[in-house]
């Protein structure tokens, strides 16, 4: 039934309804506009560094209650203050996943990969819509020849994993940082996390990487992992986050990960703010300025794991902190 | 054949076209990535304004040369240096299109229609989107009810046409506001733009509405067009520019047409400046100030026909002007 016919419809069944009781009523002619759609656009998008294809692909959104600490450093007012001059709703997270693919000619390159599928059903889709997107924006993720992994929460390495729990890239060599393999595999650290909010995490990593016979390559920073994306070191949120740097021609792009994290307009507006899922918060600070000041003093293109879709503006200092200029959508590629 | 047997066979050809002359490369293996996709994703976007549904619908960009007189009380270097300042190409007007449609329940209403579909093949698909886009959101122009029209510009009315110069929408009400329509359907004004760059407009104005017979309803500033929407004048962008209050609920959306035009930014943050576009520029201003201040106040929502898209945010104060901050892309409805 087409919008039309199905509007018809529904049109007549409300006068037909509406003869029986409220005649007097259809003096004013009953009818209905075309059904709502009450559905989103697929969640891609694409743009161009010198001769390689970005394709941001949002992961979802979600919306949880703020907790009483999530800015360790900062009492809870403050940052609802924060929050409602961004125009989103005060004692929410809310927050975007917004992994990303690049195509450099020579290699298909998937950086992250969202929260996974698992939670797509759990929370009536609103995250986990990675896969369907990367789908919808005719990528193949069997055609994915290398994943990058910037560091070991669960938004990010979750999407390694299909609906059988196997490698969702086939044919993927999957790239994690060394340091962050080192910390999440030590089973002493795990040993002390026991029992904290850590635990959780410890098990996931082991739970995602053990799937696939914990079959990766561990990199370090500074380092050209593929032709055109190198690595940057940009600790403190984890002990191994790292950054990529995507370059092709004089044009390139810095693909920040979560060097500001969760809301993290929050975080450029407040660089010094300490987010509660920060592992080392004042390192994760000092990554955060020395990035910044590099990104503006450069008007380099970021994108951001949690900027909101699609993810991709300039950094500019403003005050003691820092303001995202969204880049210009382009409706042609 | 799909992105992976494409990808051998192209890795194939390569190596094999290698292999008779270049032999000595081949110790590193000569493969290639998928295809690049070459393609953006579709241009439509959707969010609620309390119960009413609204799709944002891109009739895509283009980019220009800068005309001197751009703003015409404004030096060119001040004007590039605003360009700059949002990180696009100095000496290019880069300028988007975005009509949207309303679906409020019992209308679907169209607000403005873009360049048209003349203008698609001879832009190379930059612009002239809007049919295909409003397609690809999965509305049947056939299902509109009405088509509210801003002012009489191009890129706005043009879309009421469709290949065959007949009503694109075939059972629709075309409104339009009646100031515009007695300016520019009157003979003496359309004999004094001989010879002018407005004579075109005029030419246009007849060339759109003749074609299905000047079948319009007029309406004047302050009404309530159809249930939820209502007409608020804007003048000074043209004699009888015109805004649209999209309210449902608590919950409402300044839909401000021209208010700001062309490179809208730039009036955003320069307010005072005069665009060679807008007919009478003191009051276009005054419009723009009155307007801005108040959508600051009232912390509303503001849709813009040449903010980017999806061209929705929030109007805040800074300096003496205007700064936009863009709605957070939400990937759910």
């Amino acid at each position: 039934m087409n919008a039309l016919t199905r509007r018809h419809v529904l049109a007549g069944a409300a006068a037909a309804g509406a003869a029986t009781a409220l005649t007097p009523l259809l003096n004013t002619p009953i009818r209905a506009a075309a059904p709502t759609a009450g559905k989103q656009v697929s969640g891609w998008y694409r743009y161009k560094v010198g001769s390689f294809e970005i394709t941001v692909v949002t992961d979802g959104a979600n919306v949880n209650p703020l907790a009483d600490t999530y800015v360790a450093n900062a009492p809870k007012d403050k940052v609802n203050d924060a929050i409602a001059a961004s125009y989103l709703p005060k004692d929410k997270a809310s927050q975007s996943y917004t992994p990303i693919v690049v195509n450099t000619g020579t290699k298909l390159v998937a950086i992250d990969t969202g929260l996974g599928l698992g939670l797509y059903a759990q929370s009536k889709g609103a995250v986990g819509q990675y896969h369907a997107n990367l789908a919808a924006a005719g990528i193949d993720r069997n055609a994915i020849d290398t994943v990058i992994i910037s560091h070991f929460h669960g938004d990010h390495i979750n999407g390694l994993l299909d609906a059988d729990n196997k490698l969702a890239f086939s044919k993927a060599e999957v790239m994690v940082p060394a340091p962050e393999w080192k910390y999440w595999m030590d089973e002493g650290n795990m040993s002390k996390a026991a029992g904290t909010p850590l635990e959780g995490n410890f098990k996931n990593v082991r739970r995602v990487f053990g799937a696939f016979g914990n079959k990766v390559t561990q990199y370090e920073g500074g380092k050209e992992l593929v032709p055109g994306i190198k690595s940057l070191a940009t600790p403190g949120h984890t002990p191994g986050h790292t950054s990529h740097i995507v370059a092709s021609g004089s044009d390139q792009v810095m693909v920040q990960a979560d060097v500001t994290a969760a809301m993290a307009f929050l975080f450029v507006r407040n660089p010094d703010w300490h987010l509660m899922f920060d592992m080392d918060k004042p390192l994760a600070v000092q990554s955060r300025r020395k990035l910044y000041d590099q990104m503006a003093a450069d008007k380099m293109l970021v994108q951001g794991f949690h900027f909101r879709f699609p993810g991709a503006g300039y950094i500019e200092k403003d005050g003691n902190g820092y303001r995202l200029v969204p880049i210009a959508w382009n409706p042609v590629l």
